[in-house]
């Protein structure tokens, strides 16, 4: 009898439950463990050969008493947790899997992990995950025909279904509200052509490229963080572009460009704002003193590129509004995130949409080959979301092969190898999960 | 026998020292430490009750011995010691003076320096410091005359000479030039006409108001870090404008936007160059690839607004040009710091200049009354500048006055209270450090 212990039954687990939980039998049981002990038994159904408990994690007794009867445990809890958790399955020779970034701490502990010979992989989720699984499959193929990558340039947005694009950002939140108001904070760093290029956070929303999907439409894509270290992660040492983006729906960089110009996404102080502070008096607070323009006027002389769809995107979140505003203390991001969280919340009927796109240029003996591998995956609801489905599937297929024995791997590991991606994306294709692989041959 | 200690005798104690260890005599002695004995001896000119000595100021054993002989220790030692320093003196019952700001440190020392009834005077050098007792004096005079202080501005900064300003940017280093590059990261905040006003550093260059001052022209002023704190510390609560600023010559925050827009001032990471980068290269890794446009063409592109004066700046630096940087590694603004360390060194005869102007408007019985009130100090050469007169001199006459017993306060003080500004603003106008004041009442 193997056991499976997940930790964390959240939104972004659902289908991670539901997977793992159908390969439950006489010789599998899965655990689901989760502060609240309602929702992990709403999660697990009664299914036969699964169980729901309650844990606090910062107990480490019940934790320990908890991941000693496992034999592979999966984290679902937030990042921080996750090298603790570690911890203690290095300790008790349990297997851990995520779908999070490999960490420093967990780099720390890769000698003890090898030694015990236990299976500690990571970054097996959607972004990180089914990025690198599907990236490598086309270098590794590519590397096998004796190609050269010249050019990879990978973008994954987290979006709506055109059907739920009911707003003018066409947004809404379908993962952590904190992490979107944040993103790109730091200096994002690529590669392009052998030039190293360094784009400032004020600078990021400004610089986008345009991609297209077939029957989509056009999306935003702007540099994402540091992309150059991706170049050793995949191999690619030497390749003259590389470059990872975030994808967001046309219009929505420029727009929330304007957020970033005026300060409104900065942590690091806690505002002073009048008592019943309004959403028109927080806009204010960015813009320049002047003894007769309007609010709208002073904007408009701040961001001298303001356009309709972006000003009306603005408009529509109220931002002009003599209303007070949701929070009126913290940080103008937390203040911000108030505001969006109010609007942008998913209603129970939205369906999210992930894509995913890979644009490679190959130098093949007949000429360069450009190739476009793009993912598409639309939610059934805002509970059964694309999200959900592609974070948390990768993830329970590499616990099922690995239980299988079908994968035979040890050590600290994330899914480049195909020892992991090739079956982990043939498994994905059955749920619909598949890259659509355009290829244009220029033989000048 | 009174007992002066002097730690640290950098350039901006030159001025501290001369002053004291004129006042010594059979009463009042003197001891200067630094790490580097034979820079205290020179400084120290074997004046009579004067002495050199070597100090490692890490070794705590040393540090003690030294500042048990004293009555009173000025620190003037990067700050991070100043806390470390503190501790000494309170432990060993010693009074403690700097130039430097108040920490959160020193304020939790407070109850214990009341106790003991010692004297913690810190913020009497310059900025802060003769800020801090010239806006005082005329802010008390004019609440004694039950006149409302309706705004307050100001403004101050360490530049040159009209006669040394002899590059484009009319600036060289006159304090640390790491500070200078980082300038106001972070957001400036400060209250304009009852509206509170938060200024992104993305933003910050590009809203300063012209500044001048009688017989040297136009300076460009911008909001400098927390303005609102200084409502509490001048007793304005209820001031509806208040703004601190720096200065520069005009067009220099023009050009240095350019600086913070590239993300060239960014201390956050470290950068990825090729071997023998060049001043170009690392201007180009700040700016879009496009395949045909040259550096200075997409300069352009990116920065709308760039024109001749700013051109010529970055001109003047090099940055256009093919010779390799003097550093390749490291953050971005350790390279420019590198950069600029070279081509903004003081020469031997450059003379430096302070300019402080304070911009009050206060409402009296006859009308609405503007004052400006304008410091200007010019320094004799690289050694003996304007910025060691105006920092060290304050500090200076506030030793002397309270070792004479004319200052009799205890406590952690900054000298916001007549009972220090009256006689040390007095004693400072004997060195020409004196505020022109200009009065405009509208009576309309």
């Amino acid at each position: 009898m193997k056991t499976i212990v997940i930790l964390g039954a959240g939104k972004s687990s659902t289908y991670l439950i539901d997977y793992l939980a159908g390969t439950c039998g006489p010789e599998r049981q899965l655990i689901l463990a989760d502060l609240d002990l309602s929702n992990a038994q709403a999660k697990i159904q009664n299914k036969p050969f699964t169980s729901a408990v309650a844990i606090h994690t910062s107990e480490e007794s019940q934790r320990k008493a908890l991941i000693a009867q496992a034999d592979v445990v999966i984290s679902m809890l937030p990042a921080f947790m996750h090298p603790i958790i570690a911890k203690d399955c290095l300790e008790l020779e349990k297997h851990f899997f995520t779908a999070s970034y490999e960490s420093e701490e967990l780099r720390k502990m890769k000698p003890e992990i090898e030694r015990k010979g236990l299976l500690f992989l990571n970054e097996c989720g959607l972004d990180p995950g089914i990025d690198h699984m599907s990236a490598m499959k086309i270098i590794d193929e590519a590397k096998s025909r004796g190609e050269e990558i010249l050019s990879f340039k990978s973008y994954c947005g987290g979006l709506l279904a055109p059907e739920s694009e009911d707003n003018p950002w066409k947004y809404k939140f379908t993962w952590n509200p904190r992490n979107v108001v944040l993103a790109g904070q730091g200096t994002s760093r690529y590669i392009e052509k052998g030039d190293y290029k360094y784009v400032p956070y004020h600078r990021l929303f400004g610089r986008n490229e345009t991609l297209s999907f077939p029957g989509l439409g056009n999306f935003d894509g702007y540099p994402n963080r540091d992309s150059l270290s991706y170049r050793s992660i995949y191999g690619l040492e030497n390749i003259p572009t590389l470059l990872r983006g975030t994808l967001r729906r046309e219009g929505f960089c420029k727009a929330w460009d304007v957020f970033v110009q005026l300060g409104m996404t900065e942590d690091s102080y806690s505002m002073e704002l009048p008592k019943g502070c309004t959403f028109r008096q927080y806009l204010n607070a960015f813009l320049p003193w002047h003894e007769a323009l309007t609010v709208e006027e002073k904007l408009a002389d701040l961001i001298p590129d303001l356009d309709f769809p972006t000003f009306e995107k603005l408009q529509w979140l109220g931002l002009f509004d003599d209303r007070p505003l949701p929070l009126a203390e913290g940080s103008p991001s937390k203040i911000l995130q108030a505001i969006l969280e109010k609007e942008w919340a998913l209603r129970p009927e939205d369906k999210d949409m992930i894509v995913m796109q890979h644009l490679f240029e190959i130098k093949t003996n007949h000429g360069i080959k450009k190739v476009t591998s793009s993912l598409v995956s639309f939610g059934q609801d805002a509970n059964l979301t694309a999200m959900a489905k592609t974070v948390g599937l990768p993830l329970a297929i590499a616990v099922d092969l690995f239980l299988k024995g079908e994968i035979s791997l040890s050590g600290l590991q994330i899914p480049v190898i195909s020892e992991l991606y090739e079956p982990i994306l043939s498994e994905l294709e059955k749920f619909g999960i598949r890259f659509e692989e355009k290829t244009e041959l220029n033989t000048d």
